[in-house]
């Protein structure tokens, strides 16, 4: 039987839209050969190995394969038993708030933050205390005030959640300075911090690269995240967690994870395989370059069009560009008359506040050519909203 | 570089022990060249679509090969919208326990049960309440009791959680009028029943099959679990949950699954290839044949050689053979007297109470010729307990 695109993935474009909601990767730019090819050694290498039940930490070329990558990036000592194998960011994100917390407990969280991740905890019945961020992210005082919100409140703080590196959805990234100030005062209150690093390996401009909050605190009080679904394809469903040994074993020591290890089992024995041969890298290098003409496609056109008002931040990794709605302008006007020019756009509010007012747009999921002629009708649409 | 296939599994037996532990299928009988040609056709037939997000219930090709399987073998309508792709039984009854349960509520389990379930529960913040069973599985009065029990203690009960067929520890299966009655029990105390079928595909006696619980109360108050773990592949992390449309809708809806859809996308995929070709009955049908083959070597000899007062328990399918202990031995003797003989064993208590004092034998785990090995090995190590 034949199967519609529709039938399989989650969300397709809808005809005649430039929708730059998603964020994640244009199937074209997912590398379907080579991660065929990976699946297929993996079960040649492997055998029935790769069809059994797993490690409850991961398998071990998998975990080994990317402690030395992080180990390489970071300058810390990663080895296989800081690791757990997962099924990507948002299952790390539910078993940490199933492990961790307690419901009832509190969560903070920038003000702005992955969407989902609000959801996550929700679910989980924690309480989102949703702190102040400026431009490189969660204010350290923020912390402080946290702290001082949840003992009025009489609530446990289950742990600090945030996005450094390429913020989800703003861009911003957090320097070494802020990254030690926030270690410092999460360590005064004695909170975890998770650091959900999910675009890290997506930079776009060549620079230093800054440290990971674990790498800084050599995961004191840190846990990091990682995930393969932002850089090679998200239906692998696979990430990694990289926190001190005792936590790793505890988290693996779960019932989810002794009753059959990771989920992404066979997925995690292929991408270490990717890892291992170089391909990984090579791909990186190949996807930066196609991100950044997608970027530079949706963001030269908008410098060159919006209107003065407007104001768009600049993204150096990512998958996301920000802009900065005018005073006097709501984001629903925004989105709607976006919409009106045939543009999908997501509101600030969507990531759980309007403290920026402002709208996300993602540059991955288009061409260069879609991105400016999206970028054209953006400026076109929006001009009207500035002079009234 | 080389990796053993203990770096990649979660369990391997001891050299020069008979283990009767694994409640999961030997890798020999794991086709790996049939499920290696089927992810290299589902990455093939669905390209990049099967490496992207999936859709929040499952692709549709695997719900609607399930949903036909299911209605062919249940006689009820089993439709794409009754499903839900889950990443197996565990991370089914985690997101049950999440979803529709609260912390401190109680989930009624039969006295003896499934070994994780109860950990991922108990990981849950669920109470456990054990109730009766007999040879059939778990007492319709017992429900009236936990009801009974749940209103003194003023705990609400999230569900009723059974293993109605081929049942886990103890190979017991519910006939037709008990699956009624228990139904008509949960339903006057309105607690809703998940039904664990994880072995329901692994009949070794040729018979008429029972109807579901499911099928028989058309899903009102019925969540019915499935898994590939058990019949085809552990590694896969694949089953299935199938309920009322907007239950399935429900569960889909929670960030878990919003963030990417089913942990086993690709899989998923791959899997309802299997189905569709035919390949999955085929499989079965030799499968029945593999595992009988071993279930009568290990309960042959046993009913040969066991002494007198040690009882076999008949075991029409699944994995499982259970031994009930004479009066006067403990479960932990008879457990450490057939490891002193080179057999592991699963004493009851693992299974959450010693009420039917005993061991589980798994037969799915080891050749016909180590299986004879280990029965007489066990009649030998246990005959002085009995003496005694």
């Amino acid at each position: 039987m034949d199967w519609s695109f529709e039938s399989i993935v989650q969300h397709a474009a809808a005809e005649g839209v430039y929708d730059l909601g998603p964020g994640y990767l244009d199937p074209q730019l997912i590398p379907v050969p080579d991660i065929k090819a990976a699946f297929d050694e993996a079960l040649s290498r492997y055998g029935a190995a790769a069809l059994a039940y797993g490690h409850n930490q991961g398998a071990l070329p998998f975990r080994a394969a990317v402690a030395d990558r992080l180990a390489d990036g970071d300058g810390t000592d990663y080895t296989p038993s800081h690791l757990l194998a997962t099924g990507g960011t948002s299952q790390a994100l539910d078993l940490l708030a199933a492990a961790v917390a307690e419901p009832g407990q509190a969560v903070v969280v920038e003000s702005l933050t992955y969407d989902l991740a609000l959801q996550i905890f929700r679910d989980r019945g924690l309480v989102v205390y949703a702190v102040e961020r400026d431009s490189e992210g969660m204010l350290p005082s923020a912390v402080d005030q946290a702290a001082a919100r949840a003992r009025q409140e009489r609530r446990g703080i289950a742990f600090v959640y945030l996005v450094p590196t390429f913020h989800n959805p703003t861009g911003s990234e957090m320097s070494q300075p802020r990254r030690t100030a926030l270690l410092e005062s999460a360590a005064r209150h004695q909170m975890l911090v998770v650091e959900d690093d999910a675009y890290a390996d997506l930079p776009l401009t060549p620079r230093t690269r800054q440290p990971s909050l674990a790498g800084l605190a050599d995961f004191r009080g840190v846990v990091r995240l990682g995930t393969f679904s932002k850089s090679l394809a998200p239906g692998l469903r696979l990430g990694w967690l990289a926190a001190g040994p005792r936590l790793c074993r505890e988290l693996a020591g779960r019932g989810l994870f002794t009753s059959g290890g990771c989920p992404s089992h066979l997925a995690a024995l292929a991408v270490g395989l990717l890892l291992e041969s170089g391909f990984y890298e090579d791909h990186l290098r190949w996807l930066h370059s196609e991100l950044k003409c997608r970027r530079d496609a949706l963001t030269d056109t908008l410098h060159n069009l919006l209107p003065g008002e407007w104001h768009l931040r600049p993204a150096d990794g990512g998958l996301f560009s920000w802009v900065d709605i005018p005073a006097g302008v709501s984001e629903f006007d925004a989105v709607a008359a976006a919409e009106q020019g045939g543009v999908l756009t997501s509101p600030g509010e969507r990531f759980g506040s309007d403290a920026e007012p402002g709208v996300r747009l993602s540059y991955a999921y288009n061409s260069p050519e879609r991105l400016a002629a999206a970028a054209a009708s953006l400026a076109d649409a929006w001009r009207p909203l500035s002079a009234g």
